[in-house]
């Protein structure tokens, strides 16, 4: 893996020392944004802004995009009205707006009123947007023209104004409304004369989503068409911005994480682990394991009621734990199956009836395999066939009824509009081990006749 | 949201019966592939290869990627040599790897005799690399130019070249010996002078991988740096492929989801749910889950050990799954971050006291919450003090070292090399019981001096 050339944080303040300023120049000019960001956070706050500013204008804007939010704090808490003003006019109104959100009011206001009326009106309309829309993750700078253009200009526009726009390969052909058209790219423009009108080679077909629809199905889109640039328009079909392929990765893996915390019974959040204070993530993690600990006291209460089947045979108790994991584990496998697949749209409410049989016959073939082995092993170690017998059947039951459940709560919790990964998934282990334990005592009283 | 037009397989079996080529050519001929593959999915064998004919090539060849393997190997099967070579001539040399791998042996050879002697090295290439490899998902079709090449020279090169390449916008520039010395884009190329060597433009900080780099690694270096195309140099620095941001976001999904599986006890698969027959899934899930069942004989075996204490106090089972299951959440709460976090490379190794002494804290601060709540709620319910205590004492001890060893393992399983999320998820529960079980009984046994 090759990246690019690094110089260390150690490096750097031995030249600082030195008073070395044209090497460092050079040294940090040859960086990538991203690698000058990670190195930045670990320089003191003093020295930042005498660095920052040794950066060219474009490799300055990008680097600031990708510092953690204190570290932008303390940099434009020192930044002069120039230093802004470089800022705002290199920096995407995408990327702005993502750090506006994250800065304290007082710095907000003082970078609003230093940017150009249009970028003020970009960050207003960007920042409006709920959080998870398509419209909150979209960029206002992309190309549009009229039908009429002919591709000789089409170039010139994009060689004067392209500089400032995320994407140059896609043109977008809007009416005077700016009501989207067609699309065109670069890619086709080359392959015509100059003196032919964009609307003669326009496609008509768009693929295209609403600002306020959710930027997972945005992601979603893009994804299932394979696309590099995806546009926005809003309620009146007018052009308002577009989605690229670095936004669509980000709200992969922001709504990926989002599953997985929500699946191990968390509060979401958009903070990494490192970041987040320890009070912070107790207040993400306490509701669920009071809700699910209170909800143990059914199982309890179960339990409680069959106490004669343990006072008979107190090696029932024993084999309990075993019971509860394996109906659990065989729960999880298929709740995480269907929440995945209906996160990928490869599974859909309309599929409950093929989930189901499924599930049934897998549940039906791991169970008898389960119920054998263990009952094997229960009659080697107990020596005693009633008991065999009884785990045997428990686990087979247990085995089909956790499958089914896997798959029946988190399609139930798609039609009822709520998320299948919150609810399922926690939820599911606390029922699973309800009827576990009740099915297990069923039949231990049924076979041992009390 | 807007898609594109779409017709559905009635009115097309209709047009059909009817006759009405012309008409069903335009309709289709509108459409996106990725449509027509869906839609082809519900349309007949016999009637397949006619509306696939229908199709405009480069259209054909955009629906047969998306096709499932099985209507692709119908599909082939009917080819006749024209329609072969027409699918070779516009398909790309890693969608056709791809394919090829999913298609029987005899088909696979039909198709690569058919092949140029270009495109059947490229497709030898690509089949070759280890299947989670850079190599194995990058694309052969990119622009690579010699360093004195004039900028009007590449543009009439992409003029003419750029049809049957994947990427168009970023010129890579190389030696004699294929050696990758810099990239340009033609957004810089726009900007500049036609009569301008690319040497002099070309921006020789290259970000690359190496065919042999795991893809995951790759995707990552994507995502971190924003780009949008990534170009992948063989051991000897000879450029060889590119890996785009649709390539990308599929190594994204299928990584997540392998991750989503062996946390949940799965033996991790690429095929979707609905198309995965129930003996392969059966198969996938049995291992863990009788790994996992044999491994709970432990639990069992210290509950059989200090069976005088619930004979003296029954009621201790009754709250055993509460202290178990809440071991197990708290558990799967910490190792579903860190597994994420070290995914997301937010969390390496060297973090490992950093996360281990937040995690005490946040296990103990979560610990006194859920001991005093439920001692309380223990001492209402059963008015007895010394269960209340034991269940406090318990919970707060059970909590913290499930915390710990949520973080604990996960880390491990990376320090020797093994995937955490395989390791670290459907073990935890396991073992987190063990502890659970055997620090109740302990502290149950000192407070009734037994």
């Amino acid at each position: 893996m090759n990246t690019i050339k690094k110089i260390s944080s150690k490096e750097i303040l031995n030249l600082l020392d030195n008073r070395e300023f044209f090497s460092i120049k050079n040294s940090l000019n040859e960086m990538n944004g991203v690698d000058i960001a990670t190195l930045f956070s670990t320089i003191p706050t003093e020295q930042l802004l005498l660095l920052y500013r040794l950066l060219k204008k474009d490799l300055a804007a990008e680097t600031f995009v990708e510092m953690s939010p204190e570290t932008q704090k303390e940099l434009i808490q020192g930044f002069s009205d120039q230093d802004l003003e470089i800022l705002l006019t290199e920096i995407y109104a995408d990327d702005l707006a993502d750090i506006l959100e994250e800065l304290p009011a007082g710095v907000v206001s003082k970078i609003i009123s230093k940017a150009d009326p249009d970028m003020r009106k970009d960050i207003n309309l960007l920042l409006n947007y709920p959080e998870d829309s398509a419209g909150a993750i979209m960029t206002t700078e992309f190309i549009s023209m009229s039908r009429n253009t002919m591709v000789s200009d089409a170039f010139e526009w994009i060689r004067t104004h392209g500089d400032d726009r995320k994407d140059v390969y896609t043109c977008y052909i809007t009416d005077e409304n700016r009501k989207l058209q067609g699309i065109t790219t670069v890619r086709e423009m080359l392959l015509q004369k100059n003196n032919i009108q964009i609307s003669e080679i326009m496609d008509t077909n768009v693929i295209s989503v609403n600002t306020h629809d959710d930027r997972e199905d945005a992601a979603r889109i893009f994804d299932k068409y394979n696309l590099h640039v995806l546009p926005v328009t809003d309620s009146e079909n007018r052009l308002v911005g577009i989605i690229t392929s670095d936004d669509v990765i980000d709200v992969i893996q922001e709504e990926v994480t989002e599953d997985f915390e929500k699946m191990s019974a968390m509060v979401p959040s958009n903070d990494s682990y490192l970041n987040m204070s320890v009070l912070k993530q107790v207040r993400n993690r306490l509701p669920w394991l009071l809700i699910l600990m209170f909800s143990s006291i059914f199982t309890g209460i179960i339990i409680n009621h069959y106490e004669a089947a343990f006072e008979t045979l107190p090696v029932l108790v024993a084999l309990m734990p075993m019971l509860s994991d394996t109906g659990g584990n065989c729960g999880s496998q298929t709740s995480t199956l269907i929440i995945r697949g209906m996160a990928l749209n490869e599974i859909n409410i309309q599929d409950f009836l093929k989930v189901f049989w499924k599930e049934f016959r897998i549940g039906f073939l791991v169970g008898v395999v389960l119920a054998i082995t263990n009952g094997v092993r229960v009659m080697i170690q107990y020596r005693n066939l009633k008991i065999a017998i009884i785990i045997a059947i428990t686990l087979l039951l247990v085995t089909i009824v956790s499958k089914l459940m896997g798959a029946i709560l988190p399609i139930l919790a798609k039609t009822v509009n709520l998320d299948p990964a919150l609810i399922a998934s926690p939820i599911l282990t606390t029922i699973v081990d309800i009827c576990a334990v009740w099915i297990y005592f069923k039949i231990a009283f049924s076979i041992l006749r009390l």
